[in-house]
């Protein structure tokens, strides 16, 4: 199975040595790499009933990506450890390994070593590798007061459609799909860095969630104004049919990997950016100068 | 769970940004990174009514480490990946956590970053970097006829503390040990590097099997001398107990993490390292001109 998941696939210039060795060996031009690792677990982060295994394989990678390019980084490198029944079909892996490939090519990246054994349910564990060109990464630490806090990419569309996918709608398949496989603004995470973002990150658990992590991270507070994250017509429509709150999903929303910044306060925001509030001192994420009422971040949905 | 493995440990110099943020990021002195992952699945990699989860965590790090020495490298960084029921109790991914960081640390590395799940058993995915300080890894298929094949490090052992744990016999403590926790002569990877190997791998699927895999990969046969591979007492004497054939253990035992290696015919072979053949014309390995009779390479427990 592993030969098959790697066989006449293309490696990028990045890779030194690819599959098939002990280990792999990777350039890291300006000596230095950034790394992360996801694992995704069957019946918690997907459901076969739902999602194919193609989409399955774009998610996997997209939230490990994700996690680089919100450190101002490129996806060079994937390694895919997979655990299956044995019972699983060999449609199912080659359609897992063809979704992971599609993203990782999509980076212009490679899949560099993986490992497969059997499992009880399906588990698809990745680590990404990256590079920084040789600059500092973005950290979540750097926000500082008065600076504009501002993000890049859809908010609250995954919570929308897995709402949909529980009320057994077929109404938003826009939404649908963007729960199923998320569509990270990857290239404004290295664009932020380039335009002097002081601190960074992904929206995986939901915007005020992880702008939690940033303030306590940065020691520093944010106010959110709602009026800048005013939802759109997709989310409006879906949130009036499924009697839920379309603000609540932008704002406690997963899985979107968004990715969301602090720039200085006289920055021009660089394309694909939007402002959607201040850095202040203190600590916290508030909404309007309140606490936000609605959820209290997103959670998997087991 | 993620915060208790990480806190109050130490990062080595490697470590340019630990776990807390998007991702990490490591040096990589010489513009490479060498990068391997393996998962381990409870029930087929290990069992925790066998093995407490410090061994678990020690023998995850230890398989992975292995595959970095056998390139020449040294590993520098590991992230880990742990699945688990959430009726897992604390002190249990606590001492998976402590084993983890125990043989990650007698390597002068780190825990870099990972993730924490809910899954429906016990899967421990573990990625490792390693650096290559320069040189040229060590691939499996450098290996020339007229070389010679040599090992280090235990053979069998492993494969005889399972057999012991089979029979429920309680007379092999060490063989046992060995199986929980392999010991691999990691040393014993740059040294051979640095004398010339031409080829190497870890031995994780039985001797003849991953010898196997370096014959395909150089283009070559290989010709064992069995006088060369005596077992050694505390394997002669489980062998006699359990009924079973102690060369054939040697020959074909798996998950010790030996490490086997082609050195050209004039080499000194370095401290650590046993000839124990040559390299031929041809394809396949044997055992004094004939293919082995014995087990065909190992397989997990169940």
């Amino acid at each position: 199975m592993i030969d098959r998941a790697v066989a006449g696939r293309a490696q990028p210039e990045s890779t030194l040595l690819g599959p098939g060795d002990d280990a792999a060996v990777v350039r890291a031009p300006d000596g230095s790499v950034v790394v992360s690792t996801d694992m995704l677990v069957e019946g918690r982060h997907f459901r076969l009933d739902w999602s194919t295994p193609e989409q399955v394989g774009r998610k996997a990678v997209a939230q490990n990506g994700a996690d680089i390019v919100a450190m101002g980084a490129w996806p060079t490198s994937f390694l895919v450890a997979i655990g299956c029944p044995p019972s699983t079909p060999v449609s199912v892996t080659d359609a897992l390994t063809d979704g992971i490939w599609a993203e990782v090519a999509g980076f212009g990246a490679g899949v560099i070593g993986g490992d497969m054994v059997q499992a009880e349910q399906l588990v698809v564990s990745i680590t990404v590798l990256g590079d920084l060109g040789g600059h500092a990464p973005v950290l979540r630490s750097g926000a500082r007061p008065d600076d504009q806090v501002a993000v890049a990419g859809r908010l609250g569309w995954s919570a929308a459609g897995l709402s949909a996918l529980l009320a057994e709608s077929d109404r938003f398949p826009e939404l649908v799909a963007a729960h199923k496989v998320p569509v990270p603004p990857y290239e404004s995470g290295p664009v932020a860095a380039r335009a002097g973002a002081t601190a960074m990150t992904d929206v995986s658990d939901g915007l005020i969630a992880d702008l939690g992590h940033m303030c306590s991270a940065s020691g520093v507070a944010m106010d959110l104004d709602s009026a800048l994250l005013e939802p759109g017509p997709e989310l409006s429509a879906a949130a009036a049919a499924l009697g839920a709150d379309a603000l609540d999903w932008v704002l406690t929303g997963g899985e979107d990997h968004a990715l969301a910044a602090a720039f200085p306060a006289d920055a021009a925001l660089p394309a694909g950016w939007r402002r959607i509030g201040s850095v202040l001192a203190g600590d916290g994420v508030q909404v309007d100068g309140r606490a936000w009422a609605g959820g209290g971040g997103w959670q998997s949905f087991d």
